[in-house]
């Protein structure tokens, strides 16, 4: 297993790892050029992460935001897909080695690779408060909520019955704020008339916030108009409070200066982003510089100063953005910037190839959007007659159907668009399935 | 945890174990009764399984086959659900313990816990072949066979290679059949033009079955039919091939006294069922007789003779079908049978309740279908005017819009319906995702 798959060919041996939305864009940008093109991917599909909290809040199956990597690339000839994890870059002999041993070599590197949840040091927290980014998370995060309510129409004493029913989502990001606003919907409308021990219209959902504020990638009225909407579905806003302890019963947290315990069965975190592991390794490797949050540091035009050849792109990158005549901006960890970034890097290579000057990477600002639950969410686009800020049901539809246009296939866009028509008609959430209701937390759909 | 959820009540307590066919439509023919009904389930939902092996070969998404339990019980204000699994049966003070040590009282027990696949005495050829029985099960078949496919892309030795591209399915009853036929189709249709190492075409499906024919409870001329139809799908059907051994490598087969070995990495295992583990434990609790396959003996009203206020029905229940005149039949193992028996139980529980003799069982026999594969089904129907007997694709039809019917859920049958046009259509299979591509082998969607 020690043969490099395009080995065999002359043209230039383009290697992407990771196939989110910089990955996926880069592969597409050199869709028509002379060169061989290989992705290397950790699962077999190209996730679309915005909704990934329908996943875990069961109002989507999986497939319906999870295309397979091999089938969107099946027109494409000049790419190969394999399934794998890297665990080494070898700048030196320009080879990227697997898992299972075998290595890639190429001429031109794309680091793709994404980021994952960061507790801050507290790694130990993982196993109470599971984060979000893969589908393996969504489901394990969709068993533990209905869990919940299963053990708790069980349970005979109070106090516990009240810790099960009571959700804490940490982070008041896009994220957190998703989360706790479906939170909030399954238990005052979905699960509502099918107990009959207790009202899942009581349960408490916490959302905690470190921060002054909710969206602090927003302008603060969308912030406020935000906190009003999670007030208004029910969800307790908590701001400036720090968590300082997480374990199998619930949460610590301070809030100025007081101490305060949070029982509770069913902690989310939404709260920290790190860089993937990738992230170190390329900096040892290569003696670029990484950040706090372990991302890389690159070039204007994405690629390494010590190893032009390779480039970082998406929440792997620390990046920056370069406007003619403006202070360069950093790129924020959005889908939009990771797709721009991707069609830069594998722009960069062609003119590399060619023997031309790279060009900076400059990032197109379009805006930005959250939703919050049912009829909520906030809108503070740019536009060429600035700032456009709008929150409420308008907000929601614009962000519904901003979602759906950006799915991958006919297929998908449609069932999601039904699934979410039937659920906001009925209440219902289709996808409340838990296959394995284990030890282990998993489930499946 | 010490109480029984119905012991405040004074009308009668009917505990249900399982909500398969039989226990769900036991409890729907109780929906106007006056008695209170607790409904004790291992999962959250009630699975549609003749669709399973459509999960399991990515087809469908797990939602469009599993309902959620309390969502189809929600009206029904004389249901209670209680996830768990019954540990224990105490006929003596008529209680059901579950794991987590709640008793459930009862004055009327339905016994309905399903089947579970049987290895013959070999359980240790289940890590290497597993069954299908559960949503888990699927998931983890789907990611065992599309993981195949990955790993030969990137095996460079031929002969492992040829191993990753050899699936075999043990057992030529209609789940075996059905895996063998639709494996054919990925191999052939669905994966075609995705790979660029390996022709997923070349793969051998291997169909492994004891006996001297498939579908062994259908007509002699179907089976003929069903063969055929297979190979021209491309199936390979090794017809009285016992299976001596299986091991993470491959398997051992004895044809007519000759030993061969069939090196694979993918087995499924389609060929024994045995009784759910609670037969044999209520068999002591009660003294009851249990058949080989650990189905529970009942009398012609589904009860236990010496605990006539405990029935037994579907997969584990060993009964006979009382037709006035006739010699009685033993009752098959399908859907049909589990649904009549759970109608039969609760009939009878309500005529006890009444103080009225109770009835024998009998079962209407509507025939048998089967479906192969693309355009492939065998259907074997019992009319007023005899046997009417056809296949290929008026039988596949038949069989896809019986299936369809009988699924719970408008948003179901349409989404699946759907799903089925497009597959048919594209040869696409919109299911082909791996959530967890881990040693576990665990993929959900």
């Amino acid at each position: 297993m020690k043969t490099s798959p395009s080995s065999s060919v002359s043209r230039p041996r383009v290697l992407i790892i990771g196939c989110g939305f910089g990955g996926l864009e880069a592969a597409r940008h050199l869709r028509k050029a002379d060169v061989d093109i290989t992705i290397v991917e950790k699962t077999n599909h190209h996730l679309f992460q915005p909704l990934l909290y329908q996943v875990a809040t069961a109002g989507l199956a999986a497939p319906s935001i999870a295309a397979p990597t091999r089938l969107l690339f099946r027109e494409q000839r000049n790419v190969t897909t394999l399934l794998g994890e890297v665990v080494e870059i070898l700048p030196a002999t320009q080879e990227a080695v697997l898992a299972d041993g075998l290595r890639l070599g190429y001429d031109h590197l794309i680091v793709a690779a994404g980021s994952t949840h960061s507790y801050f040091g507290n790694d130990q927290w993982a196993e109470f408060a599971p984060g979000l980014k893969t589908l393996a998370d969504a489901f394990q995060i969709r068993s533990h909520v209905l869990m919940s309510f299963e053990q708790a129409e069980k349970e005979s004493d109070p106090v516990r019955q009240r810790a099960l029913l009571t959700f804490v989502v940490i982070g008041g990001g896009p994220t957190g704020v998703e989360m706790a606003g479906t939170l909030a919907e399954i238990a005052r409308h979905t699960l509502e008339g099918e107990f009959r021990r207790i009202d899942p219209a009581s349960s408490e959902i916490l959302l905690v916030e470190g921060g002054s504020r909710v969206l602090q990638a927003m302008p603060e009225s969308l912030s406020q108009k935000a906190r009003e909407q999670l007030e208004r579905l029910g969800v307790k806003v908590r701001l400036g409070a720090r968590v300082t302890s997480i374990d199998a019963t619930g949460l610590q947290v301070t809030v100025d200066g007081q101490d305060e315990r949070i029982p509770s069965y069913c902690v989310i975190w939404a709260a920290g982003v790190a860089a993937s592991p990738l992230g170190k390794l390329m900096a040892t490797a290569t003696g670029a510089e990484s950040d706090r949050a372990g991302r890389v540091k690159v070039e204007p035009d994405l690629s390494l100063a010590a190893h032009p050849e390779i480039s970082v792109v998406g929440d792997l990158a620390a990046a920056m953005s370069y406007v003619p005549g403006k202070e360069p901006k950093p790129v924020p960890g959005v889908s939009p910037g990771a797709k721009q970034m991707g069609r830069a890097a594998a722009a960069n290579i062609l003119l590399r190839i060619a023997g031309r000057p790279t060009k900076p990477f400059r990032y197109a600002d379009y805006g930005n959007l959250a939703t919050i639950g049912r009829n909520s969410a906030v809108v503070d686009l740019e536009t060429p007659f600035g700032a456009l800020r709008f929150s409420g049901k308008p907000a929601w539809l614009f962000w519904l159907f901003a979602h759906v246009y950006f799915l991958i296939g006919f297929r998908n866009r449609f069932v999601v668009l039904m699934d979410w028509a039937s659920a906001y008609w009925s209440f219902q959430r289709h996808a409340r399935v838990v296959a394995d209701v284990g030890a282990s937390g998993k489930s499946e759909s």
